[in-house]
């Protein structure tokens, strides 16, 4: 079984000085995720994606992957998550992942198709790609959101606490999902920023959690389009991340009325979409 | 055209202020890269790969990314690179670019829709990853490489001098060439790292310049196996990085003796891989 981290040898050098030490990074292996019906070996089984992850959680990572790509709404449509068993080698039996979906669970193989491998018909550009999020995701109705920002300068200090293979690597993005008082809910860590939203993703389904309307989504890095895009087709309703966002992560942002907080810090932030919602209030003074 | 920053408005929350100001962020759009013979609308021509990247050098991201990813040896066997002309919305035109290749360049489609879509066949490994890029590329003869560790420490802050797109936003990631003496021959920068990293190899075969063994590519993050296996296709043999490793990555550098370097600073880093071959010298003083 893979491990999240894996122990080497490195080199330091500081200064004049060289240091020969043992040291941890983060481990990256690809997992391909398949999907089909029926028992292993069922002849409409398919392979949806190939992701470098880092291994652990990887049954969240397929059960948010095919929620946050569109092909389940809920994770009762997947029957099974297991490893591969009929391989012919060994050592790739912990990265390749089968998705058994419930018999009325239908996907068009085609539109996956197109939208991993190539283009969408409507034309390649930031506003095709915000429609083609449209068609999958209902547009919400814009209410007051009310943020506690002294929880909101909180939020990376938390993140930061709870890590563990981030502390020893430094090699990892994290994702995690806060309650409006601040509270952890629950976090993930991958070596890809989007594995680790799905990782999160799917173990809240895998708990029964759906409802992420009243939740504060914390990204330990950069908001791109496809992280704002999981969140929306997750129901997320608020984003705070340390990095900076894109362009295109904020018209989506904007589209869905997602609130779109960035370059967090103890003290201060950014607020890049949802500013006309946003209700910020202070804690009570204890 | 699209620019690689867009202006947006703000809200900034400092302790107790707000302050509603203009700010730039870096632009996101897709690019869809596609790959024919003769004029276009050949038959032929087939959809290769859509990347979310910053519009800017979008020749040099196209030449790079069929070098990096096996399609062509060099960029002779690019006849031209150019936007598309034949969409029915003006608004994608500059997010579809068609490469022509030469007629005696063939590609092996079936083998990149593979690599790109699904999985190998010899099964999902690390072990199969680094395999199928041994295919490709020649192991290197191993011999010693010099390095001067003042050169290395300085280059962080020599690529900071550089970017003026991250300056502004944040949002970006960089990769750079540096000669021995430390000296800047070309740099690049993109909200994706791969991209980014493309681009400068792109850039530089678009200049007749293809032979990076006496280099040092800098990366502004995290080095993961996509990169290393992008270097190895471009003839790099040094990295360094601002950034941490993974696992993968460093097997990759291993098995094609490349050397390693993360977690650069001004004063010290980490060696991961090629400690073996590494000669570290100091600039004589002045």
């Amino acid at each position: 079984m893979s491990t999240p981290v894996k122990p080497i040898s490195i080199t330091r050098v500081e200064g004049e000085r060289f240091l020969d030490k043992p040291d941890l990074v983060v481990t990256e292996e690809p997992l391909e995720i398949r999907v089909g019906y029926g028992p292993e070996g069922d002849r409409k089984q398919f392979s949806l994606s190939v992701t470098m992850r880092t291994p652990g959680s990887d049954e969240a990572l397929c059960m948010g992957f095919l929620m946050t790509e569109g092909l389940i709404e809920n994770a009762t449509q997947v029957q099974s998550l297991k490893y591969c068993e009929d391989l012919g080698r060994n050592e790739a039996r912990d990265n390749i992942m089968r998705a058994e979906l419930s018999p009325d669970t239908e996907v068009d193989t085609e539109k996956f198709k197109r939208n991993f491998y190539t283009t969408s018909s409507c034309g390649v550009c930031g506003k095709a790609s915000i429609e083609a999020i449209r068609v999958d995701c209902e547009l919400r109705q814009r209410k007051p959101m009310h943020l506690d920002q002294d929880v909101i300068f909180n939020l990376p200090a938390r993140l930061e606490e709870a890590q563990h293979v981030f502390k020893h690597t430094g090699g990892l993005h994290a994702a995690a999902l806060f309650d409006l008082k601040g509270e952890l809910l629950a976090y993930q860590e991958d070596v890809g920023r989007h594995n680790a939203l799905d990782k999160l993703i799917g173990l809240m389904m895998m708990k029964g959690e759906n409802d992420h309307s009243e939740s504060i989504l914390l990204l330990s890095g950069r908001i791109s389009f496809e992280l704002v895009q999981k969140a929306v087709r997750a129901g997320v309703n608020v984003i705070a991340a340390v990095g900076a966002p894109s362009s295109l992560a904020i018209e989506l942002a904007e589209e869905f009325g997602l609130t779109l907080i960035g370059f967090l810090k103890a003290d201060r932030f950014n607020v890049y979409s949802g500013k006309e919602d946003l209700v910020l209030e202070h804690s009570p003074q204890t």
